[in-house]
Parts: C-alpha cells; structure tokens; sequence
C-alpha cells in the first residue's frame, strides 16, 4: 500500500486529537494532577475519535501526566475501539455487572498508568446511563477526583477550521434535506410521509456525493432527519413536541428541523413555514421573529458577553409587548453535542470569542396562532459573525402553496 | 362531547400510573419521608406518562407524602407538561441557566410542597445533559436524598398486561420492517438504502395501520427503524458498530436490527442473515448460536436467578470451545427503555420473575467469519417463558439469494 495516492479527508486530523490532548496535558500538570479520566461520550469522542453507543457498560478515557493515553471498553467493544480510538492502549473488562465490577477494574489499571490521587475527571464515576449503577472514584481511589469538565467545555467552545469545514458539510445536507421537506409538504400529506421520505432522499443523494469522505461518527442519530417534530398548527406553539402524525391544513404555520452529523459536527436550520397565505396576525408575528433574530445577530461579537445578546433581544420582546410569547432564550453553541455551552441567556456571562458556533433561534409561540422560529447556525468571526445557513427566511419564500 | 363514543385505545391507562404513584408513595412512607424528587427521564415517563426530549434544561417530577404530584420544567415545556402529564400541577422556572439556577427554585417549590429532608430522590440533583451544571440536593436542602432508584427500577421490572401489550404492538411493526429489510437486501444495495427504504416504508403502513391509536412517546428515538449499524460482513464481529454505508456483497454475514417504540415501550429483533450460501465455518457457528439461545430460552424460569441463566449458557461456550468468540452476555431486561436492568449477566443475582421482559442474545464473533446473534425478546410466564419475536430464526430462512 506504501505507493497508494493520498486521498482527499473531510475528517479531524489526527494532529488536531493530539494539540487537544496536550492542552488538556498541561492543564493536568499545571494542577499537580497524575492523570485524568473522562467518563463522557462526547469528551470521548473529543479527545479520542471514538464514536459508540453508550450503554450501562462503563466506557472511560485515560490519560496520565506523561501524556499516556489509554481507551477502557467492555470486551464488546474492544476491535470497534482498537481500530477508531486515537489512543496507545485499550484495556478491557469482561462485562457488566459481571462478578467483579468494572470499576474496581478501572481503578487497577488506574494505578498501572500511575493515575492516583491528586487526579482529574469529568465526573466522579461512570453516569447512570440505561440503570448503571457502581461506585464512585472517590470510594475507589480515597480522593474525589478535581473536576476538568469547565476546562474541557471551555476547549470545545471555540472551534477549528478543520471542524467548521464539518459544520459547514453538515449545513449544506441539512439544507437538501430541508428544500425536500418544502417541496412535499402540501395540504392532505402527513408528517411522517413528508419528512421520511425528505430525509432518504437526501441522506442517499449525499451518501452519492460524498459517501466515502463520510461518517456520522456520533454516539447519538446516526442519519441526516428533516422534519417537524410535531411542530404543526396549533401544535407549532409547543417548542419541543413530539412527532404525532398529523396531517397538513391550509392555515397551519409548521416549525421544521434539518441537520445531519458529519464526523460527529451538527448544525441547525430551522425554518417557520406557513401553508397558503399567512394571516395578518401570523405576518406580524412573522415579522417580528426576523426582527428578533437580525437583533441576536447583530448583538453577537467577539469579547460582548452571551448574557448580552440575550437582553439586547428581550429588549426588543419587552418594547413590542412580545414577553407572553417568549418561551426561551436566544440559542445555544453546538458542535460535537447539538446542545452546547456557552448559551445565548442572561444568565451566562461567557465572553463571545471568534470560532464559536451559536445557534440563533429566539421564538414566539401563541397558543391560537402558532409557533414562529427561525434558527440559523453562524460562527463568530474577528468582528461579528458569518450566518453559515444560506436557506431563505423571509416569509414569501416559506410560504407553501395550497 | 358528552355523548362521542369511547374510542379504542391501546396506551397505558390513567389507572395504572396511579397505581405506580401509590407503590411509590408506600415507599416513602414506609421509609419516613416527606417526599420524592425524581429528574431521570424515563422515571418520569413512567410516573407521569410525559414524554420529553431531555436538555440541559432540568426536569423534575414532585410527590410530596400526601400524594400530591407536580412536574417541574421550564417555560418552554409548561404547555406540553401540562396537556400530557398526569400531574395536579405543573410548576416552571424562566430559563436555564439564567440569572437564578432553575434548581434554586426547585428547592422552592420542594419547601411548597413540604418536602424537606428527609426525602428521597433518584439522583442528588439533575444528570450532566447536553453541558447542564448545577448545585446537588443535598447542598440546597441540607441534606442528601435517600436514593429510591433501585426500588423504581425494582417496579419497572415486571410488566403489566398493557405494557406487555405495547410490547406485542412494537414487534409487530419490527417484524414488518425487518421483513422489508430482509427482501431489499441484495449484493449491491447499501445499507443505507435498503435501511432507509424498509423503515420507511414500515412507518408509513404501521401509521396507516394505527396512526389514530399509536404515539412513539419515547424521549429518543421516534421512528421505526430497521438497519445493520454497519454489521456487515467482516464488521459483523464488531457488535455495537455504527453504520458506515457499506454495499453488499456475496458471502456476507449480517446482523440486523429492527424496532419502534409504542407509547415509549420497547422489543428488540435481530437476526444473521447471510447473502449467498453459508460455508460450512458459518454454517457450524450459525448452529452454534442458535443452540445458546436454545439453551438461554430452557434456563429462563421463575425463581432462577439471572446469572443462573449467563453460568448456563458459558457452559455451552465452554464446552464447545467458543470462549474466543464471546464478547457479551445473555441478555438484558426491555420497556420503556431500551436496555434496562435485570441483566443475563453472571453477576446479576436478580430473582426472574412472571412479566419480566428480556432480551435473548447470546453472540458469537469471529474476525475473519463475522458476527453472529440473534435477539429475541421473551416474556417470563408462570412455568417459563413466551418468545414474544416471532420472526424466522433458521439459517434456511435467513439466507438471502444472490
């Protein structure tokens, strides 16, 4: 294979894994720390490449203060973790519950890589995921681990040019299957047609385009999903129903999702549709949703605190007596998780900083009415943002035939 | 409407969440508590019936010692909670995270509700979702909960005739996307076609079928789906792996999955296929699985333990040499969540009981042959077991034509 040709890779490179498990290195050394564990599938993910299903199985990264880093999985997931994790060694346990518990075999090798009290962790044991139950680190090692979680959530807020690269490949799939769930959507076919049949079409139309670049490499939904959750007429003012099945009426105002993760990146498109013409009541409140949002975006800039993109729209809420259909706050980051920190809220007073992912998605919902919500996903730039969704927003081009 | 006629229905009854809640306040009572708090999703589900996509927006589910029950959202679900969970009252706090931690108020609406320590709690505080962070119980009411999680997992082990009846409706539109899975599968598709087609395809008829009748009310995923998560050929040995659009080809060994979720209740069915005539290696470790589960299924009996079942079946694996090819054990307990505890596992010691669910899987996997596991789900009768699963499970049956 040593003649074979380079082959052009949408993915991390592998250099990136390592500048972020350095960073994380010198933060372990500049606290005296022997090592770190992380017990979270996203940090795992993060740090190692390793995307899996987590289950009540304990599954935990290690890295010790020589910068030895080391995978521990279940028999189960032994070859699926040697052949994707950007680590040294995998150690294995048999099972779980099994005789022995896990953990007590974490803690041995643990001490093997000389990872002992003082020492990091994302958390104190593994969480209870599908009924896990078992000791914390604290009982095994005689010390509660230091908490690294503020620290690590702090690393993946700003994002590298390698993962915009993946947001961006998810926005434009994202966007095919959002142009699709348009096209079907008419008066007498339900949701679940409407958004299955959106969301193959794209998903195979881009497993044509760019099938051997990618992976949804993401613990969570593997596949690229348009559709409405629910979000339907009357329904539209509930902001995270759930799918029901319902049948488009003229006159419904419907809320739509679209995204695909692509190397485990998500992004965000959300679009207010209404099917036949909008009433002057819905185009006002239409109106104001845009005007909210050019709000959040102008607001978002490098060194402003989240808290004040969130006042600065409020502001606009409260001057319009908009507050009794406020439901939530401006949006969120996203990235490896598609709800991230920093939040776009007044209580959060992180400082904006270029290369962070924000969704922008401040809403109206009214109980006779409908929901109204756009959400866009932009990047922070030296001096304000790039909205990275190009899908249209303004209310003729989501204005659905009868 | 006094006069419409009582329609039809095929979900839990009001009644029976009654009589979780009564077992649940027995508990506390018994126990000298003042009340319970309970954040995890599924919990909530179960007492409540409400079904949410969880956030980092901390949800709670309230019973004080008088029986009086409350959800605690935020604004955004407040609507949602209040048309769908079978609650006296719905509480909200603003946003998370804020300018005052939403669990700060949670400690408010406790002191309300006159739950102060002691009280149980099935988690000191709400779980690290999607970045959430937060003070525990213990710190805001100056105590720590008493953990009731092991009594509710305890309660949600053996199920009612209509959770069983949810069960039976799930496998009937697993078994129909498995089928359509099975006769799309052919050397030159990709799994993601013929994933996408039969789960497609499958939803649509079960929704023309009970559209009327069903809600997936599940907190992950909503849709049937039927698939490979890339245990195609020689992935097939690698049992939790990820889908990776790969086509089919002769020889391959399979590892499907199918299921939906029927007002949040779960089935698991997968089979081996294979595509062209089995070697005789494949053929030998094909009848080897189909022996283990032979033997899961005798061992399965009120009044055994589970590991009694696990030592049973290692017997088998033992005797003919398979140890190599183990990665896992028997099997695992189903509902409303996907993989719930009792475990087929030699190290859960868990008396079987008459309507407990699980989950028969015993595996084999071989690096160069492939993976080979069926999953059927079986429910515990007074004398044994009912295999609920009934799609075909010999190799005849599962071999596909090239």
């Amino acid at each position: 294979m040593e003649n074979s040709p380079v082959y052009s890779s949408i993915r991390i490179p592998s250099e990136e894994y390592a500048t972020r498990c350095e960073a994380l290195l010198h933060h372990l050394q500049d606290h005296g720390c022997t090592g770190v564990v992380i017990f979270d599938t996203y940090y795992i993910l993060y740090y190692t490449g390793f995307a899996f299903i987590p289950t009540e199985r304990p599954v935990a990264f290690l890295m010790n203060s020589k910068g030895e880093k080391a995978l521990f999985v279940p028999r189960l997931e032994v070859e699926h973790a040697s052949s994707n994790a950007l680590v040294e060694q995998v150690f294995h346990y048999i099972e779980y519950p099994y005789t022995s518990h896990p953990m007590q075999m974490l803690s041995e090798f643990m001490l093997d890589m000389g990872i002992r009290p003082p020492f990091c962790a994302d958390q104190d044991g593994y969480p209870r995921i599908q009924g896990y139950r078992g000791p914390k680190l604290g009982e095994l090692t005689g010390a509660s681990p230091l908490q690294v979680a503020a620290f690590i959530e702090d690393c993946m807020m700003v994002k590298s040019t390698a993962e915009l690269a993946l947001i961006r490949e998810s926005i434009r799939w994202g966007n095919l299957a959002h142009t699709l769930l348009q096209r079907y959507t008419r008066v007498g076919a339900s949701e679940t047609q409407v958004s299955q049949r959106a969301s193959m079409e794209a998903v195979l139309a881009m497993l044509d385009a760019i099938g051997p670049l990618y992976r949804a490499n993401a613990p969570s939904s593997e596949s690229l999903i348009a559709g409405y959750r629910g979000q339907i007429g009357r329904n539209a003012a509930i902001p995270h129903a759930l799918a029901a099945n319902i049948t488009f009426q003229p006159g419904d105002v419907l809320v739509t999702g679209a995204g695909v993760p692509v190397w485990g990146y998500n992004s965000e498109l959300e679009r207010t549709m209404i099917i036949g013409s909008a009433s002057d009541a819905q185009k006002e409140m239409f109106e104001h949703m845009l005007a909210l949002q050019d709000i959040a975006f102008k607001a978002i800039q490098p060194g402003v605190p989240c808290s004040q993109v969130d006042l600065q729209v409020r502001g606009y809420y409260e001057a319009h007596q908009l507050m009794p259909y406020w439901k939530h706050h401006v949006g969120h980051a996203i990235g490896l998780r598609d709800h991230e920190g920093p939040f776009l809220d007044m209580g959060d007073h992180t400082v904006i900083r270029p290369g962070m992912v924000f969704t922008v998605e401040p809403g109206l919902y009214l109980p006779e009415l409908g929901g109204f919500r756009h959400s866009d996903t932009v990047v922070v730039t030296e001096d304000g943002i790039e909205v990275l969704t190009y899908y249209p927003r303004d209310l003729a081009s989501l204005t659905l035939p009868l």
